[in-house]
């Protein structure tokens, strides 16, 4: 025995962690979808639970064949397999993608989705990805974005804004030019999406340490567990307070939100805080998330799961919070990171979704955004013994 | 290369276990959610998937800021990461409260609920938790309950106990003294719930033989799933025979309670027990729990979703079982820390659940439980287009 | 510290590793679980759910009783526990059996399914296997399936398809001759089912490299999960652009059982192609099933949930597909393993179903049927609010 065989030994071990680590970022493709089918209406369910599988499906492969090497050129770890580490970077930006399809829900044409997904997936999210993850020139500028408050949740809510605005809202949400509450048709769904994506993000988080074989990055990881079950658990508590406080009333679809806003906001420093620092973290983005979701319904911004502030805003205060507890990183340079990445992003989105509009389209016809995307699109109600809408 | 690098790899393997270990307990709080909110009825399953959500953030920060400390003082493993430990014992505090929100379904107020939640896990379950696993007074006189068929199962349920002895039966629940069934509104939540349960368990058991570094340990966690796995499915097939024997039909609830039998009942000694033993004991579980549940029915304790009877009655049960294959327990020790955990936890709590009681109430008002929780209490339907209730 | 002291933490990570992927495909049961209650109508959904519950829970007895020796003797793997082999091997019987609930779905007698999979688990699948993963002749021919596209899928596939030729088609299948389209009730939960399989595989195909504790196994792994998530990926937009082509439609319930087919179709040889193959396999994979859906149902081979050709078809797709990319592989000795696996578990699944049928009957009764499983085997519905038939 020598020093060679541990060193194959704590290769194996980071492997492993990596691909566990990959294995529960891909489970969050399943936790969007649920919340997803959750918060929209029974009419558009089938239609997102397609435009969640087959964007995970389409930014895999997109990912495979151009976005990795656009991103991390011919580099990458050799503290593990190759592989693992292109599986752990692949999930990342399906989930970036993910994030789209909730902004857009029940208005958006799904050839102009998928379209979107593949130049997002191939082009848009790696290049900017490269910058830091990738070396480049905000690695470089000392920008901190552990896991991607700005780099994954950011950008995706930057090319979902792009979208959404270029759709406009859906019918009937406003009234008068009030904002009107358009009920998700089923709750537990919400509610179990929301805790796969907290499970999930374990890995997310977790694995983004990218090495566990010795105590030190042990500790580390163990750290960012703690801080992202904590900020978790607070960004839950800040939005109950708020919503009690406005309507009196535990508004699950708040408390939701506060719980993937505590996530977002830890994402870009779990590690150099300590666990009541996450807490109090967390709690802020909880509350926030809650103004941010009420604002934009105001602005006619109409985001039927809230995506732009969860990730969007949110992701945005991730990245202003990293100086609070890393020296590493300025105010200065996490705002040059959050332009960049924002700037890039949503100009690029903006561009791709208007050439969609202007050739093949991006919205479904009023009569098919009345009927649905769930027949219009996918001709397969979600529930058709429950609505009685077309009973057989 | 020396002892000191493979050591720190062993300690990285031990974290990496420890905190997948307690990711899957926390995957758990999603198989209460949705077993739960499968079990009631739909008027009231937005407001237990908004208690299930908030008393798993409570009681992480509850256990964070106080009950931690309290439960292990300054100790805590040096084979793993700190942090890594207060991880995986949170969510086990969590997983207690978690049986508590079922027992008292359907006629609780959100708020009294969730200041009884921060009182257990600051303070009931960390006191008793402290006399076994952190070392007092039943550590010491031998008592053995390997992962919390006591301290966390029965625990939990003596906290349910109080509670709904305080609250009373459902309206509707008894007529002319006899009990109605009250179908749950959605089967499929029940048996996926039940079945992430199922999968966590391989954390809340596996993981509590807290390393795996070596041989003996690795096999040590190894005999734990499968007894875990045996238990379960020996739990379902007694739950099964047990309904059929009785109502000639395959009661799906009662399976679901059989599985969790199974799991409750092999959580005090999942390792020494072989698996044939574990089958055994796990079939028991799955009758008994049937037997409970119609008794406690009758008995006029109304329990939507069978937690008295899985929880408590089977968590004694797995208490007393211990004996049989560990030798280093023996019956009066393990009545002594059934009694002590029972005592602590029921009597405390009922002085907490008193106290609300007299002040802000426990219980909604007749109007409200009529209306449903989902409105009185979130102002949310969980399935507005589903139930025909209140159209919008 | 010596080697042995190496050797032991290697024995630990690979126990590790063999479990928790033991658990992945342990929670593949709620992939089946969810998948096939999304895919059936209300009437039938808690039946089916009890199936997919009981059958894993006697699955994993009877293989703990009976099958286990009988397929792999007094031997078994020294590189980990032995307890960690068997959890492993056990899931994966249960995995076979749920293939076939979902194809006998909506009109099978609860105990003769019950009796069938015990038989399958004790006797039919063990033996089969003991031929090949048991080192059996065609481990000498040198047929080679990695984690069982034949050995699991296709053979569970053999026993369904034996299954529902003597059971017949559903009621109202088939008008003048003609199939009928029978929509599910619950498209989320056939997405949710289908995810979890996704993420189950990676347990189901990364576990089966047996071993990750040094550089060459670790990296083999990785190129598993790589080539895992690819071909699921590409077996989605295979069957997306299919159903497009034909329907103009993109037909949810083909493109999640595209995705299961790419899985299928990589899990015989996961490891020696290289991503770019998996995409190709996978995509194919993805064609073909929607191919072998469409045919089938026009043979009046009534499937519900399309698993005669996920698994049959793909799963004989699979096995042919091994030699394209690794040398050890003949078409020859893989169409030797084909036929003795689909022949031996045809032949065995026929006679049992027939026994069954010519005893205690394999068919609901007319009546029954039309009134559903949920009432008349289990008594209770599974959503007793939302369909209005039954309102209590």
């Amino acid at each position: 025995m020598d020093s060679t065989s541990l060193a194959s030994t704590e290769y194996a071990l980071n492997t492993l962690y990596i691909l566990l680590s990959g294995a529960f970022v891909m489970w969050m493709a399943a936790g969007f979808a649920m919340l997803e089918a959750g918060l929209v209406r029974s009419k558009n369910t089938t239609e997102i639970l397609t435009k969640n599988i087959v964007l995970f499906a389409l930014a895999c492969i997109a990912y495979l064949i151009v976005g990795y090497n656009l991103m991390y050129g011919a580099g990458g770890s050799d503290s593990f397999a190759d592989d693992a580490d292109f599986f752990f970077q692949s999930v990342f930006v399906a989930t970036a993608m993910s994030i789209v399809s909730g902004a857009v829900a029940e208005r958006m044409k799904l050839l102009a989705f998928f379209i979107f997904a593949v130049v997002l997936s191939a082009v848009i999210y790696p290049y900017q990805g490269s910058w830091s993850w990738g070396g480049g020139f905000l690695a470089e500028a000392g920008f901190v974005d552990f896991a991607g408050s700005g780099i994954v949740h950011m950008a995706g809510a930057a090319a979902a804004l792009a979208g959404v605005l270029l759709l406009g809202p859906r019918l009937g949400k406003y009234k008068n030019g009030k904002p009107t509450a358009i009920p998700g048709a089923n709750m537990p769904l919400a509610a179990l999406g929301t805790l796969i994506l907290w499970f999930g993000w374990f890995g997310f988080n977790g694995g983004s340490q990218l090495a566990i074989h010795d105590i030190d990055n042990a500790n580390a990881v163990a750290r960012v567990f703690v801080n992202t079950n904590t900020a978790a658990a607070a960004g839950a508590v800040g939005a109950l307070l708020m919503t009690v406080f406005i309507w009196r009333k535990a508004d699950l679809t708040m408390i939701v939100n506060g719980v993937l806003a505590g996530l977002v906001a830890i994402t870009a420093q779990p590690l150099t805080p300590d666990p009541i620092h996450a807490a109090v973290f967390g709690f802020i983005a909880g509350l926030l998330v809650v103004i941010s979701i009420i604002t934009l319904d105001r602005l006619r911004i109409d985001d039927p799961v809230g995506a732009l502030s969860v990730h969007g805003v949110v992701g945005l205060y991730g990245l202003m919070l990293v100086p609070f507890t890393d020296s590493n990183a300025t105010w200065s340079t996490q705002l040059l990171g959050a332009g960049s990445i924002f700037g890039w992003t949503f100009i690029t989105s903006l561009a791709i979704w208007y050439l969609l509009k202007v050739t093949i389209g991006i919205r479904v016809s009023e009569e098919q955004e009345y009927l649905g995307g769930d027949i219009s699109e996918c001709g397969i109600e979600a529930y058709p013994e429950f609505t009685g809408s077309t009973k057989r």
